[in-house]
Protein backbone atom coordinates (compact mmCIF):
# COMPACT_ATOMS: atom_id res chain seq x y z
CA UNK A 1 0.00 0.00 0.00
CA UNK A 2 0.85 3.58 -0.43
CA UNK A 3 0.31 5.58 2.47
CA UNK A 4 0.43 9.66 2.60
CA UNK A 5 0.66 11.42 5.91
CA UNK A 6 1.40 15.37 7.24
CA UNK A 7 2.92 13.82 10.46
CA UNK A 8 2.47 16.66 12.70
CA UNK A 9 -0.25 15.42 14.88
CA UNK A 10 0.98 11.86 15.34
CA UNK A 11 3.67 10.81 17.63
CA UNK A 12 5.42 8.95 14.35
CA UNK A 13 4.72 6.12 12.25
CA UNK A 14 5.72 3.03 14.68
CA UNK A 15 2.87 1.91 16.96
CA UNK A 16 2.89 2.34 21.07
CA UNK A 17 1.81 0.81 24.16
CA UNK A 18 0.96 4.04 25.34
CA UNK A 19 -0.45 5.97 22.51
CA UNK A 20 -3.01 5.36 20.11
CA UNK A 21 -1.62 8.55 17.81
CA UNK A 22 0.54 7.06 15.30
CA UNK A 23 0.31 6.65 11.69
CA UNK A 24 0.65 2.73 11.81
CA UNK A 25 -2.08 2.64 15.15
CA UNK A 26 -4.64 4.10 12.84
CA UNK A 27 -4.38 1.86 9.61
CA UNK A 28 -4.34 -1.22 11.72
CA UNK A 29 -7.46 -0.18 13.89
CA UNK A 30 -9.26 0.38 10.61
CA UNK A 31 -8.12 -2.99 9.21
CA UNK A 32 -9.44 -4.95 12.70
CA UNK A 33 -12.96 -2.75 12.54
CA UNK A 34 -12.93 -4.13 8.75
CA UNK A 35 -11.41 -7.82 9.11
CA UNK A 36 -11.72 -8.60 12.62
CA UNK A 37 -8.19 -9.83 12.62
CA UNK A 38 -5.45 -8.14 14.59
CA UNK A 39 -3.36 -7.39 11.19
CA UNK A 40 0.08 -6.10 11.67
CA UNK A 41 0.91 -2.95 8.91
CA UNK A 42 4.63 -2.84 8.20
CA UNK A 43 5.88 -0.04 6.53
CA UNK A 44 9.73 0.70 4.46
CA UNK A 45 10.66 2.31 7.91
CA UNK A 46 9.57 4.32 10.85
CA UNK A 47 9.38 8.12 10.78
CA UNK A 48 9.97 9.90 13.75
CA UNK A 49 7.35 12.27 15.37
CA UNK A 50 5.94 15.35 12.85
CA UNK A 51 7.73 14.01 10.25
CA UNK A 52 5.97 13.34 6.88
CA UNK A 53 5.76 11.11 3.99
CA UNK A 54 4.45 11.53 0.49
CA UNK A 55 5.09 7.91 -0.39
CA UNK A 56 5.45 5.73 2.41
CA UNK A 57 5.12 2.07 1.33
CA UNK A 58 3.69 -0.56 3.74
CA UNK A 59 2.30 -3.97 3.70
CA UNK A 60 0.05 -6.56 5.01
CA UNK A 61 -1.12 -10.01 5.34
CA UNK A 62 -4.75 -10.70 6.15
CA UNK A 63 -5.72 -14.52 6.89
CA UNK A 64 -9.54 -14.26 5.00
CA UNK A 65 -9.62 -13.53 1.75
CA UNK A 66 -12.91 -12.15 1.38
CA UNK A 67 -12.24 -8.84 1.02
CA UNK A 68 -11.38 -7.32 -2.06
CA UNK A 69 -8.76 -4.27 -2.93
CA UNK A 70 -11.74 -2.32 -3.17
CA UNK A 71 -13.26 -2.93 0.09
CA UNK A 72 -9.80 -1.98 2.13
CA UNK A 73 -9.85 1.27 0.07
CA UNK A 74 -13.51 2.31 1.42
CA UNK A 75 -12.73 1.53 4.73
CA UNK A 76 -9.39 3.35 4.90
CA UNK A 77 -11.04 6.36 2.58
CA UNK A 78 -14.00 6.33 5.27
CA UNK A 79 -12.35 5.97 8.26
CA UNK A 80 -8.55 7.40 8.33
CA UNK A 81 -8.52 11.45 9.25
CA UNK A 82 -7.91 13.87 7.13
CA UNK A 83 -4.06 14.24 7.62
CA UNK A 84 -3.47 10.68 6.40
CA UNK A 85 -4.54 8.88 2.84
CA UNK A 86 -3.95 5.38 1.71
CA UNK A 87 -3.85 6.33 -1.86
CA UNK A 88 -3.07 2.54 -3.47
CA UNK A 89 -2.93 -0.77 -2.92
CA UNK A 90 -2.19 -3.55 -4.73
CA UNK A 91 -1.60 -7.48 -4.17
CA UNK A 92 2.01 -8.30 -3.67
CA UNK A 93 4.20 -11.47 -3.73
CA UNK A 94 3.83 -13.47 0.14
CA UNK A 95 7.78 -12.82 -0.47
CA UNK A 96 7.58 -8.68 -0.37
CA UNK A 97 8.36 -7.17 2.67
CA UNK A 98 8.36 -3.10 2.45
CA UNK A 99 11.25 -2.79 4.35
CA UNK A 100 13.37 -5.43 3.62
CA UNK A 101 12.65 -5.19 -0.24
CA UNK A 102 12.99 -1.96 -0.33
CA UNK A 103 16.57 -1.14 -2.39
CA UNK A 104 16.46 2.33 -1.46
CA UNK A 105 14.82 5.61 -0.59
CA UNK A 106 14.28 9.54 -1.30
CA UNK A 107 14.09 12.21 1.45
CA UNK A 108 13.75 15.76 1.44
CA UNK A 109 14.34 18.30 4.20
CA UNK A 110 12.83 22.14 3.48
CA UNK A 111 13.92 25.25 5.09
CA UNK A 112 12.16 28.66 5.01
CA UNK A 113 14.96 30.76 4.74
CA UNK A 114 14.10 34.44 5.03
CA UNK A 115 12.75 36.18 8.01
CA UNK A 116 9.45 35.76 6.63
CA UNK A 117 7.98 32.48 7.37
CA UNK A 118 5.58 30.76 5.02
CA UNK A 119 2.39 31.05 6.27
CA UNK A 120 1.16 28.28 4.10
CA UNK A 121 3.63 25.61 4.36
CA UNK A 122 5.39 26.32 7.98
CA UNK A 123 4.22 22.71 8.89
CA UNK A 124 5.95 21.24 6.30
CA UNK A 125 9.01 23.77 6.78
CA UNK A 126 11.96 24.87 8.76
CA UNK A 127 12.54 28.07 8.81
CA UNK A 128 15.94 29.84 9.44
CA UNK A 129 16.20 33.69 9.19
CA UNK A 130 20.14 33.83 8.64
CA UNK A 131 21.07 33.92 4.68
CA UNK A 132 22.85 30.39 3.96
CA UNK A 133 25.48 29.66 1.47
CA UNK A 134 24.17 27.16 -0.63
CA UNK A 135 27.66 26.94 -2.32
CA UNK A 136 29.63 25.71 0.26
CA UNK A 137 26.72 23.29 1.57
CA UNK A 138 26.52 21.71 -1.98
CA UNK A 139 30.26 21.37 -1.63
CA UNK A 140 29.99 20.01 1.58
CA UNK A 141 27.85 17.37 0.21
CA UNK A 142 29.79 16.11 -2.31
CA UNK A 143 32.21 14.82 0.55
CA UNK A 144 28.77 12.78 2.00
CA UNK A 145 28.12 11.03 -0.95
CA UNK A 146 29.02 7.68 -1.46
CA UNK A 147 29.40 4.29 0.15
CA UNK A 148 30.71 5.06 3.82
CA UNK A 149 30.15 4.79 8.31
CA UNK A 150 27.88 6.69 8.96
CA UNK A 151 28.25 6.50 12.70
CA UNK A 152 29.08 9.97 13.37
CA UNK A 153 25.48 11.33 11.68
CA UNK A 154 23.29 8.30 13.67
CA UNK A 155 21.33 9.23 17.16
CA UNK A 156 20.96 5.48 18.35
CA UNK A 157 24.39 4.84 20.08
CA UNK A 158 23.69 0.95 20.84
CA UNK A 159 23.76 0.50 16.83
CA UNK A 160 23.74 -2.93 16.69
CA UNK A 161 23.66 -4.03 13.15
CA UNK A 162 26.11 -2.19 10.88
CA UNK A 163 26.30 1.73 10.32
CA UNK A 164 27.83 1.77 6.77
CA UNK A 165 25.39 3.29 4.32
CA UNK A 166 25.33 4.60 1.11
CA UNK A 167 24.26 8.34 -0.22
CA UNK A 168 23.79 8.23 -4.01
CA UNK A 169 22.74 11.21 -4.27
CA UNK A 170 22.54 14.75 -2.49
CA UNK A 171 20.79 17.51 -4.40
CA UNK A 172 20.44 20.97 -2.44
CA UNK A 173 17.62 23.39 -4.57
CA UNK A 174 16.61 27.09 -3.95
CA UNK A 175 13.69 28.39 -5.39
CA UNK A 176 12.86 31.89 -3.77
CA UNK A 177 13.21 31.58 -0.07
CA UNK A 178 13.09 28.02 0.30
CA UNK A 179 15.73 25.84 0.39
CA UNK A 180 15.43 22.04 -0.12
CA UNK A 181 17.79 19.02 0.25
CA UNK A 182 17.40 15.60 -1.22
CA UNK A 183 19.24 12.75 0.41
CA UNK A 184 18.70 9.84 -1.90
CA UNK A 185 20.38 6.44 -0.85
CA UNK A 186 19.98 2.61 0.11
CA UNK A 187 19.34 3.36 3.79
CA UNK A 188 19.63 5.62 6.31
CA UNK A 189 20.26 4.91 10.19
CA UNK A 190 18.14 6.64 13.26
CA UNK A 191 17.79 10.35 12.72
CA UNK A 192 20.51 10.34 10.01
CA UNK A 193 18.88 12.98 7.28
CA UNK A 194 18.67 15.36 10.31
CA UNK A 195 21.90 14.96 11.56
CA UNK A 196 23.17 15.48 7.75
CA UNK A 197 20.70 18.37 7.14
CA UNK A 198 22.04 20.40 10.85
CA UNK A 199 25.62 19.90 9.71
CA UNK A 200 25.21 21.25 6.14
CA UNK A 201 23.33 24.13 7.60
CA UNK A 202 26.20 24.62 9.89
CA UNK A 203 28.73 24.66 6.93
CA UNK A 204 25.86 27.24 5.19
CA UNK A 205 26.12 29.16 8.27
CA UNK A 206 30.27 28.82 7.53
CA UNK A 207 30.67 27.01 11.08
CA UNK A 208 32.43 24.28 9.00
CA UNK A 209 34.21 23.79 6.43
CA UNK A 210 33.20 21.55 3.24
CA UNK A 211 36.28 19.39 4.09
CA UNK A 212 35.50 18.97 7.38
CA UNK A 213 32.92 16.64 6.22
CA UNK A 214 35.90 13.75 5.58
CA UNK A 215 36.91 14.18 9.87
CA UNK A 216 33.16 14.09 11.12
CA UNK A 217 33.04 10.96 8.95
CA UNK A 218 35.78 9.53 9.97
CA UNK A 219 35.53 10.17 14.05
CA UNK A 220 32.50 7.78 13.59
CA UNK A 221 31.38 9.85 16.63
CA UNK A 222 28.12 11.81 16.69
CA UNK A 223 29.53 14.40 18.93
CA UNK A 224 31.43 15.34 15.71
CA UNK A 225 28.36 16.08 13.86
CA UNK A 226 25.96 18.84 13.70
CA UNK A 227 22.66 19.00 15.37
CA UNK A 228 19.57 17.12 14.67
CA UNK A 229 16.93 19.60 12.89
CA UNK A 230 13.40 19.91 13.78
CA UNK A 231 11.22 17.28 11.82
CA UNK A 232 8.46 19.33 10.37
CA UNK A 233 10.84 20.32 7.64
CA UNK A 234 11.15 16.31 6.67
CA UNK A 235 9.37 14.17 4.13
CA UNK A 236 9.36 10.58 2.78
CA UNK A 237 9.30 11.34 -0.73
CA UNK A 238 9.56 7.54 -2.29
CA UNK A 239 10.86 3.93 -1.46
CA UNK A 240 12.37 1.98 -4.42
CA UNK A 241 11.77 -1.43 -4.96
CA UNK A 242 13.82 -3.96 -7.42
CA UNK A 243 10.52 -3.94 -10.14
CA UNK B 1 1.21 47.15 3.60
CA UNK B 2 1.41 43.12 1.80
CA UNK B 3 0.08 40.83 4.18
CA UNK B 4 -0.59 36.98 3.64
CA UNK B 5 -2.41 34.72 6.05
CA UNK B 6 -3.46 30.78 6.68
CA UNK B 7 -7.21 31.83 7.82
CA UNK B 8 -7.87 28.45 9.20
CA UNK B 9 -7.08 29.52 12.70
CA UNK B 10 -9.45 32.80 12.73
CA UNK B 11 -12.82 34.32 12.72
CA UNK B 12 -11.94 36.26 9.76
CA UNK B 13 -10.03 40.07 8.30
CA UNK B 14 -12.26 42.04 11.07
CA UNK B 15 -11.67 43.07 14.51
CA UNK B 16 -14.90 42.21 16.56
CA UNK B 17 -15.78 43.52 20.02
CA UNK B 18 -16.05 40.03 21.44
CA UNK B 19 -13.46 38.56 20.03
CA UNK B 20 -9.27 39.33 19.38
CA UNK B 21 -9.14 36.44 17.00
CA UNK B 22 -8.95 38.11 13.65
CA UNK B 23 -6.27 39.28 11.60
CA UNK B 24 -6.91 42.98 11.93
CA UNK B 25 -7.01 42.53 15.54
CA UNK B 26 -3.21 40.81 15.56
CA UNK B 27 -1.98 44.03 13.51
CA UNK B 28 -3.40 46.35 15.39
CA UNK B 29 -2.29 45.11 18.91
CA UNK B 30 1.42 44.94 17.41
CA UNK B 31 1.09 48.73 16.30
CA UNK B 32 -0.15 49.50 19.52
CA UNK B 33 3.11 47.98 21.34
CA UNK B 34 5.22 49.46 19.11
CA UNK B 35 3.65 52.98 18.89
CA UNK B 36 1.78 53.38 21.95
CA UNK B 37 -1.21 54.55 19.21
CA UNK B 38 -4.33 53.02 18.75
CA UNK B 39 -3.89 52.69 15.15
CA UNK B 40 -6.35 50.94 12.97
CA UNK B 41 -5.66 48.85 10.15
CA UNK B 42 -7.66 49.09 7.05
CA UNK B 43 -7.77 46.21 4.38
CA UNK B 44 -8.71 46.13 0.78
CA UNK B 45 -11.81 44.25 1.78
CA UNK B 46 -12.94 41.67 4.43
CA UNK B 47 -12.05 38.43 4.31
CA UNK B 48 -14.24 36.06 6.15
CA UNK B 49 -13.34 33.53 8.87
CA UNK B 50 -11.23 30.57 7.07
CA UNK B 51 -10.53 32.44 4.02
CA UNK B 52 -7.32 32.93 2.99
CA UNK B 53 -4.75 35.65 1.52
CA UNK B 54 -1.69 35.47 -0.08
CA UNK B 55 -1.44 39.51 -0.72
CA UNK B 56 -3.75 41.13 0.97
CA UNK B 57 -3.11 45.08 0.92
CA UNK B 58 -3.69 47.56 4.02
CA UNK B 59 -2.97 51.19 5.12
CA UNK B 60 -2.28 52.50 8.79
CA UNK B 61 -1.49 55.81 9.67
CA UNK B 62 0.49 56.47 12.67
CA UNK B 63 0.95 59.87 14.19
CA UNK B 64 4.66 59.69 15.52
CA UNK B 65 7.12 59.79 12.93
CA UNK B 66 9.87 58.53 14.47
CA UNK B 67 9.79 54.50 13.75
CA UNK B 68 10.97 53.71 10.31
CA UNK B 69 9.46 51.01 7.90
CA UNK B 70 12.63 48.48 9.77
CA UNK B 71 11.18 49.04 12.96
CA UNK B 72 7.17 47.75 11.58
CA UNK B 73 8.97 44.93 9.86
CA UNK B 74 10.73 43.66 13.35
CA UNK B 75 7.80 44.50 15.11
CA UNK B 76 5.06 42.29 13.12
CA UNK B 77 7.91 39.64 12.33
CA UNK B 78 8.67 39.67 16.25
CA UNK B 79 5.33 39.14 16.95
CA UNK B 80 2.95 38.07 14.87
CA UNK B 81 1.81 34.44 15.15
CA UNK B 82 3.46 32.11 12.33
CA UNK B 83 0.38 32.04 9.95
CA UNK B 84 0.05 35.37 9.30
CA UNK B 85 3.14 37.52 8.18
CA UNK B 86 3.52 41.23 6.90
CA UNK B 87 6.13 40.17 3.88
CA UNK B 88 6.40 44.39 2.75
CA UNK B 89 5.63 47.70 3.89
CA UNK B 90 6.03 50.88 1.79
CA UNK B 91 5.17 54.36 2.01
CA UNK B 92 1.84 55.20 0.57
CA UNK B 93 0.25 58.40 -0.68
CA UNK B 94 -1.61 60.37 2.32
CA UNK B 95 -4.83 59.70 -0.30
CA UNK B 96 -3.74 56.10 -0.68
CA UNK B 97 -6.79 53.77 0.84
CA UNK B 98 -6.70 50.23 0.59
CA UNK B 99 -10.53 49.74 -0.04
CA UNK B 100 -10.97 52.62 -2.42
CA UNK B 101 -7.85 52.74 -4.46
CA UNK B 102 -8.17 49.07 -5.31
CA UNK B 103 -9.26 48.98 -9.15
CA UNK B 104 -9.96 45.00 -8.59
CA UNK B 105 -9.26 41.65 -7.05
CA UNK B 106 -8.36 38.00 -8.18
CA UNK B 107 -9.62 35.07 -5.53
CA UNK B 108 -8.77 31.63 -6.47
CA UNK B 109 -11.06 28.65 -4.70
CA UNK B 110 -9.22 25.35 -5.37
CA UNK B 111 -11.11 22.22 -4.89
CA UNK B 112 -9.52 18.22 -4.39
CA UNK B 113 -11.57 16.52 -6.81
CA UNK B 114 -11.11 12.99 -5.81
CA UNK B 115 -11.99 10.56 -3.08
CA UNK B 116 -8.29 10.92 -1.42
CA UNK B 117 -7.70 13.76 0.58
CA UNK B 118 -4.29 15.87 -0.66
CA UNK B 119 -3.30 15.25 2.88
CA UNK B 120 -0.64 18.12 3.09
CA UNK B 121 -3.04 21.35 2.17
CA UNK B 122 -5.89 20.17 3.39
CA UNK B 123 -6.97 23.58 5.10
CA UNK B 124 -6.65 25.46 1.80
CA UNK B 125 -8.84 22.91 -0.31
CA UNK B 126 -12.18 22.03 -0.42
CA UNK B 127 -13.11 18.26 -1.22
CA UNK B 128 -15.27 16.94 -3.64
CA UNK B 129 -15.36 13.16 -4.08
CA UNK B 130 -18.02 13.03 -7.56
CA UNK B 131 -15.80 14.14 -10.30
CA UNK B 132 -17.20 17.29 -11.98
CA UNK B 133 -17.23 18.08 -15.84
CA UNK B 134 -15.00 21.07 -16.24
CA UNK B 135 -16.34 21.61 -19.77
CA UNK B 136 -19.40 22.49 -18.46
CA UNK B 137 -18.34 24.70 -15.84
CA UNK B 138 -16.28 26.65 -18.31
CA UNK B 139 -18.91 27.20 -20.18
CA UNK B 140 -21.00 28.39 -17.86
CA UNK B 141 -18.27 31.04 -16.85
CA UNK B 142 -18.63 32.05 -19.84
CA UNK B 143 -21.94 33.63 -18.92
CA UNK B 144 -20.82 35.42 -15.48
CA UNK B 145 -18.07 37.14 -16.85
CA UNK B 146 -18.98 40.91 -17.74
CA UNK B 147 -20.98 43.42 -16.25
CA UNK B 148 -24.04 42.27 -14.49
CA UNK B 149 -26.05 43.17 -11.11
CA UNK B 150 -25.56 40.05 -9.56
CA UNK B 151 -27.31 40.30 -6.38
CA UNK B 152 -28.10 36.54 -6.77
CA UNK B 153 -25.33 36.10 -5.70
CA UNK B 154 -24.89 37.90 -2.44
CA UNK B 155 -26.02 37.10 1.03
CA UNK B 156 -26.68 39.89 2.37
CA UNK B 157 -30.26 40.78 1.66
CA UNK B 158 -29.83 44.75 3.06
CA UNK B 159 -27.32 45.42 -0.03
CA UNK B 160 -27.70 48.93 0.40
CA UNK B 161 -25.31 49.62 -1.89
CA UNK B 162 -25.45 48.85 -5.74
CA UNK B 163 -24.80 45.24 -6.34
CA UNK B 164 -23.40 45.67 -10.37
CA UNK B 165 -19.88 44.16 -10.67
CA UNK B 166 -17.81 43.82 -13.27
CA UNK B 167 -16.14 40.08 -13.72
CA UNK B 168 -13.41 40.55 -16.36
CA UNK B 169 -11.98 36.70 -16.16
CA UNK B 170 -12.85 33.28 -14.70
CA UNK B 171 -10.50 30.48 -15.40
CA UNK B 172 -11.16 26.79 -14.53
CA UNK B 173 -7.85 24.47 -14.42
CA UNK B 174 -7.23 20.99 -13.67
CA UNK B 175 -4.16 19.71 -12.71
CA UNK B 176 -4.19 16.45 -11.26
CA UNK B 177 -7.08 15.85 -8.99
CA UNK B 178 -6.88 19.84 -7.91
CA UNK B 179 -9.72 21.98 -9.78
CA UNK B 180 -8.57 25.65 -9.18
CA UNK B 181 -11.24 28.99 -9.91
CA UNK B 182 -9.79 32.07 -10.59
CA UNK B 183 -12.01 34.99 -10.64
CA UNK B 184 -10.55 38.61 -12.02
CA UNK B 185 -13.56 41.60 -11.09
CA UNK B 186 -13.51 45.51 -10.02
CA UNK B 187 -14.84 44.06 -6.89
CA UNK B 188 -17.21 41.20 -5.49
CA UNK B 189 -20.35 41.52 -3.02
CA UNK B 190 -20.10 39.68 -0.10
CA UNK B 191 -19.67 36.10 0.03
CA UNK B 192 -20.20 36.05 -4.10
CA UNK B 193 -17.23 34.33 -5.48
CA UNK B 194 -18.11 31.25 -2.23
CA UNK B 195 -22.14 31.39 -4.15
CA UNK B 196 -20.28 31.64 -7.72
CA UNK B 197 -18.20 28.55 -6.89
CA UNK B 198 -20.70 26.64 -5.78
CA UNK B 199 -23.31 26.89 -8.71
CA UNK B 200 -20.56 26.39 -11.35
CA UNK B 201 -20.00 23.21 -8.86
CA UNK B 202 -23.47 22.28 -9.51
CA UNK B 203 -22.95 22.77 -13.18
CA UNK B 204 -20.12 20.71 -12.94
CA UNK B 205 -22.30 17.68 -11.24
CA UNK B 206 -24.99 18.21 -13.96
CA UNK B 207 -27.40 19.66 -11.13
CA UNK B 208 -28.05 23.13 -13.51
CA UNK B 209 -26.83 24.00 -17.43
CA UNK B 210 -23.80 26.42 -18.31
CA UNK B 211 -27.06 28.51 -19.92
CA UNK B 212 -29.48 28.77 -16.77
CA UNK B 213 -26.33 31.28 -15.27
CA UNK B 214 -28.34 34.18 -17.05
CA UNK B 215 -31.76 33.21 -15.44
CA UNK B 216 -30.12 33.44 -12.35
CA UNK B 217 -28.68 37.26 -13.20
CA UNK B 218 -31.76 37.98 -14.29
CA UNK B 219 -33.47 36.96 -10.94
CA UNK B 220 -32.04 38.88 -8.48
CA UNK B 221 -32.33 36.48 -5.86
CA UNK B 222 -30.06 34.74 -3.45
CA UNK B 223 -32.57 31.68 -3.36
CA UNK B 224 -31.84 31.05 -7.85
CA UNK B 225 -28.10 31.03 -7.04
CA UNK B 226 -26.51 27.41 -5.75
CA UNK B 227 -25.35 27.26 -2.20
CA UNK B 228 -22.33 28.68 -0.71
CA UNK B 229 -19.18 26.48 -0.50
CA UNK B 230 -16.83 26.28 2.99
CA UNK B 231 -14.25 29.18 3.21
CA UNK B 232 -11.43 26.90 3.59
CA UNK B 233 -10.78 26.71 -0.46
CA UNK B 234 -10.77 30.32 -0.43
CA UNK B 235 -7.81 32.78 -1.28
CA UNK B 236 -7.46 36.44 -2.57
CA UNK B 237 -4.26 35.99 -4.80
CA UNK B 238 -4.12 39.88 -5.81
CA UNK B 239 -5.66 43.06 -5.07
CA UNK B 240 -4.83 45.38 -8.27
CA UNK B 241 -3.95 49.60 -7.89
CA UNK B 242 -3.64 52.14 -10.80
CA UNK B 243 -0.17 52.27 -10.86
Amino acid sequence: MWIAYAGTRYQGWQKQKTSENTIQGKLEAILYKLTNEEVEVLASGRTDAGVHAGAQIANFKVKDDKFSIEDYMDAFSSYLPQDIAVYKIEEADPRFYARLSATGKTYVYRIQNSKIPNVFERQYMYQLTEPLDIEAMKEAAKYLVGEHDFKSFCSNKQMKKGTVRKITDISIEKKGQEISISFTGNGFLYNMVRILTGTLIEVGQKKRTPESMTEIIEAKSRYEAGPKVPPMGLILKQVYYEN
